[in-house]
């Protein structure tokens, strides 16, 4: 008697890519298709890809392209699956393509959506990949410092624009030195934020132009390791020259939130609970959340997310999420605060959950004024 | 009486993140859904993105958080779709996610999958498109030249190596030199390719380890710019000291098949006739193409791919695409042999198709022997 084992289709999109890479052990073409039935996996590739991913795959994972099953590129990937698999219950991820939903339902397939993960067990990192998340952080860490050593060093001029000699420092010119930092380290930053001012009070705004004494400048470093696929995150708020007082009182409001969020942290600790010791902190400093005339301010996105393969992963920290941390978790605490006038503050680790508390990944120091 | 107008709803994926770029002239973030209707869209994000959204996007796309349209974050999409549109069916494309298309089904919708692309339209660059494609191939010349001149200027050891001074010159040390180069263009490349002897032998492997002399290092550059968002796509196979004879005629045919398969290249044009030009060229000088022992050999890719707000979209160039080229699509046209024995050669440039003919976008020598 055949034993049923149940088929999981995973096709690559940007929502499962990473699963595809934790499964197979290499970084996945722009079209593969991963039938995995049990413990087993067949890689389903393009003849070009082929003979590279067949060197490069987990043990326990087959790689094939279409002419081996005797199948063609043309014919799609509903053919290439009914050619690998009798079964004809399968399981798909919520962000499985609809079209191909439909083309294997017509092939005779019976697709169920399965609500869970695909891999659950990525939420806990093993040694290697808290590993390999450290070095990134480290990168991240040396990227930061070079930011800030650019930025301390300029000059005040007259009219508060920072210069380095004769030139303006702008947003671009510290992101650059934050790039090439970073690539030193095998690290690529596709997105760097480098927000002064007006810029800071928009979390995902990268900044432009002329970076000024006297105000908040956000760097939101976010790096991915060109060698591991791992990514780091990590953000500090500066301000070159004497802080306005209502600044300082954020960037310590801030601190202080993040401090109370990682005093909640350890194994079996809630995720929202520690979303809740943030926002606490900053809410009893006065600084309320909520939108005026339909523009969301002051502490607008969660404390946190996990970080691995992907940079922004489960678990989130945040109100949304009662779920228990796990020792081996990796996740970013990262409270923040924006207000139009004002500007935005971030300060942001990423650290390993343990039995106990936490390992922040990679330290970095915290100062407003330089 | 209401007029229908076809609703078609966009939810963010690698597949259309594009698609939402070009419709809303903006970078989407992570979680975003389009509704369009006609000409007008919704964009709906969450409260951190509302902000910057607002600021940036295209007339005629309104920017909408999910407390705006009474709902919240955690009712998720079918919720904010619900909420934004009395039209009850909608289009979507065939990579929509399976989980929310059920879920808008539970909710009284009927989705229709569009066999059309999203926006058809992206094939056919506008001159600020084309402006925009070739700036990033400029950066990929300029990055293609410093490698070059660092291997070229490389002594070759006694024992094969190349070397810089005392230092033995690798995959890795040249990838650097082409990404600083690239972020000095304001372009970022995740995936670069340095890839010499046998590792050329595989289209995509990246390369690692030492570079040798008498063998082929294929250089693949693909950069997309931090500004516009657009790609290029650049490849140059070259030989440190004299090549073998083989290596040679190899190189010689892939060069031929470039030019046989632009010799074709028009408004008016097939694709597939393209493809067959570059392949016929490569046969009748004696490089055989089909799998031994299973493994694909000689001219096992397509001749090329559409560039632009993705590194590979549409017109395919290849076999499987009788589609006519219309002036104004940019194309590679990037014909390559790889064989396990030799290694691999791949000459690539990026062209804008034109009445007559097409436009190399940036134009970079081809010399084997350096």
């Amino acid at each position: 008697m055949k034993k049923y084992q149940p088929v999981h289709i995973l096709i690559r999109s940007a929502g499962n890519a990473a699963d595809i890479r934790y499964l197979c052990g290499t970084e996945p073409p722009e079209t593969a298709v991963l039938i995995q039935t049990g413990l087993r996996g067949t890689l389903i590739v393009s003849e070009m890809e082929y003979n590279r991913l067949r060197r490069t795959v987990k043990r326990g994972i087959t790689v094939l392209h279409p002419a081996l099953i005797g199948s063609s590129w043309k014919n799609g990937a509903a053919d290439w699956i009914k050619k690998c698999t009798d079964e004809k219950k399968l399981t798909v991820g919520a962000d499985f393509p609809l079209g191909l939903a439909e083309k294997l339902r017509l092939a005779g397939f019976k697709s169920k959506i399965s609500e869970e993960a695909v891999c659950p067990q990525r939420e806990i990192k093993t040694a290697d990949e808290i590993s390999a998340v450290k070095n990134t952080q480290h990168a991240a860490v040396a990227a930061m410092n070079a930011a800030i050593k650019q930025i301390a060093s300029a000059q005040i001029g007259k009219d508060g624009l920072l210069r380095c000699g004769k030139t303006v420092l702008t947003s671009e010119m510290v992101r650059a030195t934050i790039c090439h930092t970073l690539l030193d380290h095998d690290c690529v930053a596709a997105e760097t934020i480098v927000a002064c001012g007006p810029h800071s009070a928009d979390p995902h705004e990268r900044g432009t132009g002329p970076l000024r004494a006297g105000q908040p400048i956000v760097l939101d470093i976010f790096p991915r390791s060109g060698i591991t696929g791992y990514w780091g995150d990590l953000t500090r708020t500066v301000c070159r020259g004497p802080a306005p007082a209502e600044l300082k009182k954020m960037y310590n409001a801030v601190k202080a939130a993040q401090a109370a969020a990682l005093k909640e942290v350890k194994a079996g600790a809630w995720a929202d609970d520690v979303h809740a010791a943030a926002a606490g902190e900053l809410d009893r400093r006065g600084f309320k959340t909520g939108a005026v005339s339909g523009v969301p301010q002051g502490f607008i996105h969660g404390t946190g997310h996990g970080v691995g393969l992907e940079i922004h992963e489960a678990p989130r920290v945040s109100s949304a999420n009662r779920q228990k941390l796990r020792a081996g978790m990796i996740i970013t605490i990262e409270p923040g605060l924006y207000y139009p006038q004002l500007g935005g503050i971030r300060i942001e680790d990423t650290i390993a959950v343990t039995k106990d508390g936490y390992e922040i990944l990679a330290p970095c120091p915290k100062k407003l004024e330089i």
